[in-house]
């Protein structure tokens, strides 16, 4: 129960299946962003739900019947969708409130983020009438919710892909693309909360309402500030033992900081104290796009990794050297086979320009698939190897790669049918300008990881998604083993000695 | 002059213009790899020399007349390329050496990477017999020489683009990525120098070879360690302010270390000391093969830059923050614009959803080139403002991009034309199991960097690549303007206090 708002988290859940939505402020102008463009793309992704769009001057908006007021509707809409002008929001507001309707989404922006007395006035306004009329609002300046199950996706990727995904975010635009890259990799979205500058709800009331929704396993964040840290803070606490967090934290530095007054009109807050947050609770914490995915990649499809010991699979002597050097410096340890590995390892590694061992350079591995299988095999049985990153190269002209039939199928075959298989990841080098090599690669990519088997573009990402993942689950165990201090109620980055 | 080898760097020119070569061990099964995969790509990269097979049972080898041996040949040919088994390389050098066949490259491996008493001996006896035999090697245990130009092209990208990259790597198959990668973004090659063991002829002859040659500007490094340390250091000294040296260095890890003990049969040498090296010599580090080829684009291909103060140029308020973080975590500044810049920024971004300034968000640069290259314009007159990113975003089904014509090639004319531009990069985020958008991505990335304007696949690779780029002329500025220390002769690790 918030004090503010009155609602339980359960009664965020109807923001992401309302029967009928109205949009109010659905200018037919089209080079015009706002009401229509969310009209426009509902239409498109099929929404199956009941559209009212509001404009005084319009009986018909793309052949749906529209309406001049609220109160002129036949039924209280589940959610109203506010895209007018940011001076004509609070009357809206009160009229929502009038006709209950809870539910409240709003687009438009020119509220606390223009720094301005005026804007920040209006944000404060917005926030008292949702505890006065106690409505349940999403912003202002966003792009609200979406969730594929229920079609209501007006933005992020369209079609949707439904999955176990929840996703509370200060920026839509980060979130369209979160969306558009994992759905494209076959990571699926149950609910996504593009929340804006959060006036009224925020980050924790969302967090909150995902931690209870059992279609949610995964959360992914992009915070640029909160208004009740302690709350967040407890919360996540709570949350991340049960379902991993993965936040993109924004303003982390002076100009960042800055950028973000700008954005969502909200205080970033202090690195060290960010620092602590993320070392006290085990949320995952990543700074950019793609360590974002890639970590949530991870987080969806991987078995639980019962330790840090990394077997590397890959050919070329120099590849090996610097993979090795990249994984050890993300944490991770690439431990020696045990003697058993070895006795199988060592027949089918040619002596001369191969390594036999961890890392282990085999050409074979990219063109013979059962070999690859052997592989892997031994590491799923060696008790000191807890992953597996396997580099899948693409054979090009200038390598000595005879023509064999395609190994994937079978590979994939093989992983998702071993009984008791470790974490495995794969990397594929595609990058560059040769459009055939990247088109190979980019589908040898979907493919793996549609199989549920992440794959990355690169050893650098992987592996660095790989320690996120395996950094998670240490904790996990730890805390379990009882090897993990409990957290300190009373700390702050400034009276602990630790940070 | 060397004291072991007897030759001036010049000598080693001979390398990448030989008018005919003898390829001794070119077994004709198919699966080996070996001289017969040398003289395939050879013949399919259109080498226009004589290339002379050797082998003791074959009369005629892909159509080509064989020869038993060196001896029978019917001239001494300028290159000789042993690709026997590891036992036999000592006696065909001793033939070389009879036979007054100076430029030798050992392909073959089992030598010290075997770790075996036999394979070091072995190894010891190629650097004697080069010595006794005033022989130049490169090799064992490496792929050798690669030149476009004179279609010496039997690995890298076939066919090879000739430009002024120099390559000198202890690895053949990272160097084979290297060639790929940027030649499919139009950087081409003069030389590389895959020198695998370095047995005999070491990094640092090639450095000095490379310095000495005109026709390159730029070196990339990959070594896994080095001989005469003081020497490369000394020579990395003088190289570095006239061209710059791009270092991927393998074994910073004590399990890179291990494993490079088992690829090159080195020792990787001290982390803190290479630490150092890059410290006093100004030689550019870098850790994984994307990160190596992003600087090398921007070094290949930006004017100089008078400063690190970035103006981001993008849309979307989230990526404006996470942008703003990553520039200033990479040591770059985003400092306000000038007055005057802002005067004419204002006018052009809307108050509502926007952000006018630095970072900059305006949607309408993803779809209005002409709005873009104003924004260009207003970079390139700012004294503030030293260099540019732009984020350019492909249109997506949910983003609201009204349909305009392709702004590409406006922007790529008026930033090429453009007198005084400052260097400038662009981000195209084409991430993920998209095809279609992966394909469009990838092209209008390879648009730009044939266009000689650095494109990269995010945000966090371009601000890596500037940020090298940035720290490599912000050192010359100081030693120009006689702000920098001069290096300490006898400085070490171990007596310094900086390190």
């Amino acid at each position: 129960m918030n004090g503010t708002n009155r609602h339980t988290s359960s009664d965020l859940a109807g923001f992401f299946k309302p029967r009928s939505i109205a949009i109010i402020g659905v200018s037919r102008s089209p080079s015009s962003f706002g009401g229509m463009s969310f009209l426009d793309h509902f239409l498109k992704a099929g929404y199956p739900g009941i559209i009212y769009p509001i404009n005084p001057r319009a009986a018909d908006v793309r052949g749906i019947r529209a309406y001049p007021d609220l109160a002129s509707l036949p039924e209280t809409p589940d959610l109203a969708m506010i895209a007018v002008q940011a001076g004509a929001v609070p009357a809206v507001l009160q009229e929502c409130g009038r006709l209950g309707i809870r539910h409240i989404h709003i687009l438009s922006a020119g509220f606390g983020e223009l720094g301005t007395n005026d804007g920040m006035t209006l944000e404060r306004r917005v926030a008292s009438i949702a505890a006065e009329q106690h409505l349940l609002i999403m912003g202002p300046n966003c792009m609200g919710p979406y969730c594929p199950a229920t079609k209501l996706t007006a933005w992020g990727a369209i079609p949707g892909r439904d999955g176990r995904l929840g996703i509370i975010s200060q920026s839509g635009g980060i979130t369209q693309r979160l969306t558009e890259q994992v759905s494209s990799l076959g990571v699926g979205v149950s609910k996504a909360a593009s929340i804006g500058n959060a006036a009224s709800l925020d980050s924790p009331d969302f967090l909150e309402y995902m931690d209870s929704d059992d279609d949610i396993d995964l959360i992914a964040m992009y915070l640029e500030s909160v208004r009740d840290g302690r709350h967040l803070f407890d919360l996540a606490r709570k949350v991340v033992p049960r379902k991993p967090v993965v936040l993109l934290k924004g303003g982390q530095t002076e100009v960042g900081a800055a950028t973000v007054a700008s954005h969502t009109g909200s205080m970033a807050g202090n690195r060290r104290l960010w620092n602590a947050f993320f070392e006290q609770t085990g949320v995952t914490p990543v700074s950019s796009m793609n360590e974002w995915a890639d970590a949530i990649l991870a987080f969806s499809s991987l078995p639980k990794a019962g330790g840090d010991g990394l077997f590397i699979i890959g050919g070329g002597g120099g590849n090996s050297v610097i993979f090795s050097d990249i994984a050890v410096g993300e944490g991770l340890t690439v431990p020696q086979l045990s003697p058993a590995s070895m006795e199988r390892v060592r027949p089918i590694v040619p002596v001369a320009g191969s390594i036999a061992g961890n890392p282990l350079d085999l050409w074979e591995s990219f063109v013979n698939g059962d070999r690859l299988c052997d592989l892997l095999d031994v590491a799923y049985r060696d008790p000191q190897i807890h992953m597996v990153i396997v580099d899948r190269l693409i054979p090009r002209i200038a390598f000595h790669s005879p023509e064999m039939p395609d190994p994937t199928p079978g590979i994939i075959d093989f992983i998702r049918t071993y009984k008791g298989r470790k974490p495995t990841v794969f990397t594929i080098d595609y990058d560059g300008g040769d459009m055939d090599l990247n088109a190979q690669g980019a589908a040898l990519r979907r493919r793996f990881c549609e199989a549920g088997i992440p794959a990355y573009p690169s050893f650098e990402r992987a592996i660095r998604a790989l320690a996120h993942f395996q950094r998670y689950h240490r904790r996990l165990r730890r805390r379990t083993s009882g090897g993990i201090r409990p957290f300190q109620r009373g700390h702050t980055p400034d009276n602990c000695k630790d940070c």
